[in-house]
């Protein structure tokens, strides 16, 4: 193997993909002629892609915001087939396992970029709006979003850790979270799963909250200390000035302020999820306890990279359930359905 | 002038103040008796106290939690006259001056408490919640909340530091604020007017939201390098993306979401103000800009000792207007009115 920049013919710039070709449409395959590649590209063989929640709402144009043919899939892993001749100094190799999530591109130069803060790029782009994402033999990304995969992770599970994973961990690292500190987890799926995860492993106190007793057990071996009902007020009551931080990767609207109740003093409530309803949150209980109501958004490949290394050294995968490609349908229809325990990933070569 | 514990006999421990009888009532001559002072206790004889809304909020029971007689005043300044016998070691001498703000004890003992936020201790007693003011010859609070004056600032215009210049300072401790960022400040009143010169002392690029187009140039005297409308929908848009840090000192219902856009990346939007109304926020562009909206009450004995350490080194005090005592209801109708220009003292001695 070598750096060399490859030379390309067109039948090289020929993509095998599954695309709807209308809102909510069945995946077909899909043929497609991505170019030449960009001399800041890179480009990977997809082993695996993971699938997430974004998909579907991309799928069935819930932001207003797809076009079709949409190509679906923004967690892949797989190995670097071509470096453009602007990415063969960047520390990635020909052969080279690595992943590819939420983002494909950045500006690069504008100050978040320049601040290490490429996930709030206001030029960044998302792998699956306004291009065709990773349910396909191939995906292209600007080398710096394309970040290396520890060794020591299994490259079959640790697509989801692009997207839902550093969803999730990002909120960790950006507000310091500290080992001493009583943390939460609103909503067990596929990012809650991966943020009781995280959280154990960083040494918190963890409780999770869900609505679904269904997955009481699940939570504590995930590695939940408690698990309290995210609907019954009382027992949030009984929470009232606990907790440092909270973290909110449920999608649906519940009693936001009783959940500020249980936060202790500078406690703060985080979202990732992309909440429909806007939060009717009182004033005063926020002055009283110093507390804060935050967002963000998946991560920078600076984050990426510290996530993976955490996930090595602690050894924390997704736990995932496996598709082939061919069944991409069936994979869809569970998770829509609700079903998905907890991420689901498309085998490529299947 | 020693630390020795003074005696004291029933005479000492009265007190002579001007108190409402009833909600909304016009203050009167009124004497009690405060009995012995505590072991932990400072007294004081104030020779100048600042009036905060909080005082005509608590005046007219607004939050449902007024005694009467009411004493308003908690920005007192003025100098030690009684130390309780535990209060002897603490630092303080008989003859200091200092100060006493929002709060007059807490139990120095909690979480809170033993990490120097003892403002945040769920036992704190706020100076006229349960507790006679300042609007008197003499007040008392624990050793721990008189804060030493230093000799470089004027006693007569310091009070309003105590209460009013500590809720918007503390926000920039707490928030580790840089000099190198963009902030601005809602709101150009009691608080508001010390925000920008705080803010401008800080080293930061500050712009002024005001409703009142009078203000403008006061605005910009005060320390603004521009002056922005805040119901000025397209004004608001043409600062999109571009504020670190929006402190919020009004308590008007305003249009939030349309704040939050002006944030930089990871911005925050902070309140100290008691917005009656919820705020109905919408969590997508918080996810977008990983950004904040947050609250906090006043500051500790510890803030509040370094904002006046920064306002000596910085030559920064209140822009006030006195009244004598004897005034003491014209100053209240003063403020109801909204005339204040920008904070009002009670000299005691007139």
């Amino acid at each position: 193997m070598t750096n060399t920049p490859t030379t390309s013919n067109k039948q090289d710039n020929l993509i095998q993909a599954w695309a709807a070709q209308a809102s909510g449409a069945a995946l077909t395959p899909f043929q497609f002629d991505a170019g030449p590649l960009g001399n800041e590209e890179v480009e990977i063989a997809v082993a695996y892609c993971g699938i997430c929640h974004s998909d579907l709402s991309m799928l069935d144009n819930e932001w207003g915001m797809t076009n079709y043919p949409f190509v679906p899939g923004h967690e892949a892993v797989g190995r670097i087939v071509r470096l453009g001749s602007q990415a063969t100094n960047k520390g990635l190799q020909l052969g080279q396992t690595v992943g590819i999530g939420w983002h494909s591109t950045s500006c690069m130069h504008c100050h978040p970029c320049l601040s290490g803060d490429h996930n709030l790029c206001g030029q960044a782009q998302p792998t699956i709006v306004g291009r065709h994402g990773g349910f396909a033999d191939k995906l292209r990304c600007h080398w710096a979003w394309a970040i290396p995969l520890p060794e020591q992770l299994d490259i079959s599970s640790a697509g989801p850790l692009f997207c839902g994973g550093i969803t999730v961990f990002n909120p960790l690292l950006q507000h310091k979270i500290l080992p001493t500190q009583r943390v939460g987890v609103v909503g067990i799926g596929g990012l809650g799963h991966l943020a009781l995860r995280f959280m154990r492993a960083w040494g918190c106190e963890v409780t999770a909250f869900t609505s679904s007793s269904s997955k009481h057990a699940e939570a504590m071996a995930l590695g939940a200390h408690r698990v309290v009902a995210s609907n019954d007020s009382a027992a949030l009551r009984s929470l009232a000035g606990q907790l440092d931080f909270v973290l909110v990767t449920a999608n649906v609207a519940l009693d936001w302020n009783a959940f500020i109740q249980t936060l202790a003093p500078k406690g703060r409530l985080h979202f990732v999820g992309a909440i429909p309803k806007p939060l009717g949150l009182a004033v005063f209980p926020l002055l009283l306890q110093q507390a804060s109501v935050s967002g963000s958004p998946t991560g920078s490949p600076a984050s990426i990279g510290e996530m993976l290394a955490f996930c090595a050294r602690h050894q924390i995968a997704p736990q995932v359930e496996h598709f082939a490609l061919s069944e991409v349908n069936a994979a869809l229809d569970h998770l829509r359905a609700g079903k998905a325990r907890y991420r689901l990933i498309l085998d490529m070569q299947k």
